[in-house]
């Protein structure tokens, strides 16, 4: 179903996700995100076991940043997450990042939905990414782990990255080389600094590669998504959510009529008045719309 | 005009945009990208002074990356520049990243087009970037330099997040430290076993804050410029870019009039209905486009 969901036509996909949102809702979303190197993807593999130790049941999409052009990638992350091949209480996928002009693939809400639909307990999302990547992940998940590793640049550079706002859960891993609290450090004089509305977000250090500070952030994340269910902040996040889905489903839906315009008023045509200052872009805008009402 | 271009009211950044759009298309278009710490502001900076040794005139737009939910900045690059500030061959201006769920301001297309309008002969657009942001950058840009520094994590973790398919021109800072000669032949090796065309994109080694080779640099820009120039390429990204743009604007005034749709089909209520449950995302979509149809 996700290979359909990543190459089928876009009827098939309708269908499915028309079928399956009924059955979702239930999974604890979590998404993973942090600069290359950060080693989400062993950290990830850390937190399979801790949950698979509960006895709940774990889906994981990783998100390879490979290029939007040419949509192949280079490193499979799922080498780093073999420890799980054989239970079956773990399921484990991997999915390009298409482009679509966003960070994240297209299809990556409409799978996130599929593994929910599907029962697991957890759904994670792991994703490489700094700024816009991490922005869209946090859209898509219940609770978000930044990932930082020390020395890869200090807090204020991740910090100007634009992750702060979007972590619900921080953690430092590779917490055995130097510098680790000084980033953990770093993370929470920023919070004091930014405006979180006083809520301090937990920054936790770990070191996947040993398994040590594992069960300390599946614990963090759980109670994140505890918090989240005895407010109103679940309901906030999932409303969001779907508005922004909603949107971006509209949106596909114009781009995708925009681009079936032929003659004086496609976007061959525009773009070659515009590229040689025969029509400005907001002109030609207007006569793309203009075409698109009369179809 | 740049500071009405980010804040004034869509109708004014309108009319600039139509008025100045006839005299553009002169200036060379240099992107800058690279992580967060490889030396782009200092670069930059050393860069400006290589032209203006060569009597061109230098605009630059510096988007800060800051969060797209708070809007702030943490640094200011232009710190980095301003060995310039009493030259008025040079205008340097840092911009926001304002988010559009896009990595770049909303505004950067409109700025850099007002940049060229006033007459400069290299208009550079520099911008913190792992993955999207560089995309978007190389998409607005004539000529992408992508900026390395060694032990800022390895050349393939660089791949991976998508630097290779938009560099125009490598540059390899910081070369003062151990390493560099290893990341620059990494370059190298990974475009040789990507799909590049059997275009081989040069790679340069600079130590910015020492000002050594950065001539070279400028002259690998500049040679970049005049190869497309001589081929139908720099008509091909330009309408590329004019056909983004078009599509971008168009896709904004849809936007616009979804986020005003009021009642049953707004994106509120719809969002509601999803989160429960009541309606899929697909069918929310369909109400909201039959609402806009109708006004």
């Amino acid at each position: 179903m996700l290979t359909r969901i990543e190459d089928g036509p876009a009827d098939v996909v309708r269908e499915i996700v028309s079928a399956l949102h009924p059955h979702t809702g239930r999974g604890a979303l979590v998404g993973v995100t942090g600069a290359p190197g950060a080693g989400k993807s062993t950290l990830v593999n850390a937190l399979i076991g801790s949950w698979r130790a509960l006895d709940r049941t774990v889906g994981v999409l990783a998100i390879d940043p490979s290029s939007p052009f040419s949509g192949g990638a280079l490193l499979g992350d799922r080498v780093r997450m073999q420890d799980h091949v054989l239970d079956d209480g773990v399921f484990i996928r991997s999915m390009a990042s298409r482009g679509q002009l966003g960070g994240l693939s297209w299809s990556t809400p409409q799978a996130l939905l599929a593994m929910d639909a599907a029962g697991f307990d957890v759904v994670v999302v792991e994703t490489v990414g700094v700024g816009q990547a991490e922005v869209e992940v946090a859209a898509l998940a219940d609770t978000t782990v930044v990932v930082v590793a020390p020395g890869m640049g200090d807090a204020v550079q991740a910090a100007k990255a634009g992750i702060l706002e979007v972590a619900d859960v921080f953690c430092v891993n590779k917490a055995d080389r130097p510098g680790a609290s000084r980033t953990a450090r770093e993370l929470r004089e920023l919070q004091a600094l930014g405006d979180s509305g006083g809520i301090q977000i937990p920054v936790l250090l770990t070191t996947a590669t040993a398994g040590e500070g594992i069960d300390e952030l599946s614990e963090a994340i759980t109670d994140h998504r505890r918090a989240l269910e005895a407010g109103a902040e679940l309901d906030a996040r999932r409303r969001a959510r779907a508005r922004m889905q909603i949107s971006e489903l509209a949106l596909a839906a114009v781009r995708e009529r925009a681009a079936a315009v032929r003659g004086a008023a496609g976007l061959d045509e525009l773009a070659r008045a515009v590229a040689c200052r025969d029509l400005d872009p907001y002109g030609a805008a207007d006569r793309l719309l203009a075409a698109l009402a009369d179809r």
